[in-house]
């Protein structure tokens, strides 16, 4: 969990340790993905990678063997499902940055289907881990696009820990699931229904 | 379209074929989707095929190369996404048949999702192309499940079309969006609620 950071364990009492050291946080989405679909509370997949194949041997008696492909750039985020009938789509990433959130970890294409995602009624949000400080936060996608689009006029790379802290939801690990993220994900769908009755 | 009616051609008149020869359910239904997602109407994406990657060069100034990939079985439908809010999944399927739909298209893994989805409140169907006719038809997944459950207790092998254009939506072939199956799933949540409201 700390890979740079070892040589402080001697030192400082060490937390509880839920998140396994070696995981990554795809690794422990995908386990907290099972948990929820093994409890009949929510089925969310990470898409595969996209390949782009070009040759393919067919063996006999055995299986087809791909012998050459390439990996594509995907054109959405990489993890989407349904929770007590919304629409959930997001995408999970990690830095090793301690106090801000650099966003070159998003491509437009990225920015742009969570976009549609959205005006489509869709619940949008980004899960972000600092490795460093071993917390997880879940961030809204509006307040993503926020940051995104003052940063395409010019604006700062980065989304600042502090703003994280105030606006996003923290992810505390714990045994079933590792990360148990559709708590956050009810916070959000609170607030978004406060938003929406002000609307009125 | 036709490939095994192709001898018929001289002899009827051909109907307005709107569905391009040579293509696929997948391309078409392809196209429908960015049709539909360029407008905003919906997002809605084909999963990529989930590949095992068994080894990968990665050449100096170039591209990563995999040189040893296999296919692995899917564990969930085909396509999903977000319309007006609602959690669409489906599998699209074709059929050679004439007058019913086999049900070893389907695997038992992917009724299983269907049902996890259904259970958090998802909408799932699956879209079903008698290639022969030229027809496509929209069915209701719980429909599905009417004749998988009961095929596994020793009842028939498929689902007889005559069934199917009772139960089902037929979906015609249009301009744009090719394939407007969302024409088709608008019906079937007017039926969905109405069943709701009965139930209350």
């Amino acid at each position: 969990m700390h890979p740079d950071s070892s040589s402080n364990s001697g030192i400082k009492k060490a937390p509880t340790q839920f998140g396994k050291r070696g995981m990554s946080l795809e690794d422990e989405l995908n386990e907290s993905n099972q948990y929820y679909l093994s409890h009949g509370i929510a089925v969310v997949h990470k898409k595969p990678t996209p390949i782009q194949i070009v040759k393919v041997d067919y063996p006999k008696r055995s299986a087809a063997v791909i012998k050459e492909a390439y990996f594509r750039q995907a054109s959405t985020t990489d993890y989407n499902g349904v929770y007590k009938g919304y629409y959930i789509d997001f995408d999970a990433k990690e830095t090793k940055r301690k106090t801000a959130f650099p966003l070159d970890n998003f491509h437009d294409h990225q920015i742009r289907h969570m976009k549609a995602c959205i005006a489509s009624k869709g619940i949008c949000f980004t899960i972000i881990k600092f490795v460093e400080i071993d917390q997880i936060f879940l961030l809204s996608a509006t307040d993503l696009f926020y940051f995104w689009d003052r940063q395409k006029n010019g604006g700062r790379k980065s989304i600042p820990l502090s703003y994280i802290k105030e606006n996003g939801y923290l992810i505390n690990y714990q045994l079933n699931p590792l990360i148990p993220y559709l708590n956050a994900v009810d916070k959000l769908l609170i607030k978004k229904h406060e938003g929406e009755q002000h609307a009125n």
